[in-house]
């Protein structure tokens, strides 16, 4: 199991590589077979091509991330992160949490956000 | 399923019950055969009785909590917190996903930190 400081490693690369417009970089993170839930309660999504389309898609609407408070880590295989993300035109509040494989990589992304969490 | 607003409707009443000391409150909140794993990857605790022990706990330890940021809902049936614990001696930084039953109780509540992130 990764140390709870190596996941908070992991969490922060994904901020700094999407806030670099590095799709391909914030899909590097996942493992394999990952899973993404954005939001929790939507969609989910499987696989590393998935997982790349999405940020590709989300990388070219111009969002950014600013976190809202330091990057959580646990005693288990997960770690969690709020923040905002805004495109100029909206802000969303969000906390993500990522569960880990014993490399580091995300096996899974869950994204909190409600519709009144959207903000125009 | 409750709206998002319900849900962040009983986070803040946790939080406030909590720093009304009122264990008996927090522990209301939740679903007879709720669990609680707090950290997340330590020991989960299940049922009414054992969750109020818990908070009566850490009532008594004097926790107060604070908000980090705005409470987020969701899209499903789960909403998160980030917020710092403080007892005058330590301060916590915890992440808090709850997710509800029908009626709006908790059915489990996880609590991201990991060692680093219990400052003294």
């Amino acid at each position: 199991m990764p140390t709870s400081i190596v996941m908070k490693g992991a969490m922060q690369a994904y901020i700094d590589a999407f806030n670099a417009g590095d799709a391909a970089a914030v899909a590097a993170l996942f493992a394999d077979e990952a899973t993404i839930e954005d939001p929790v309660g939507g969609q989910i999504r499987t696989g590393k091509a998935v997982i790349l389309e999405f940020y590709e898609q989300n990388v070219a609407r111009g969002f950014k991330l600013v976190l809202d408070a330091p990057i959580r880590g646990s005693h288990g295989n997960a770690a969690a992160m709020a923040f905002t993300a805004t495109d100029g035109a909206i802000q969303v509040r969000v906390i993500d949490v990522m569960s880990f494989d014993e490399a580091g990589k995300f096996t899974s992304m869950r994204a909190y956000f409600g519709p009144e969490d959207i903000l125009t």
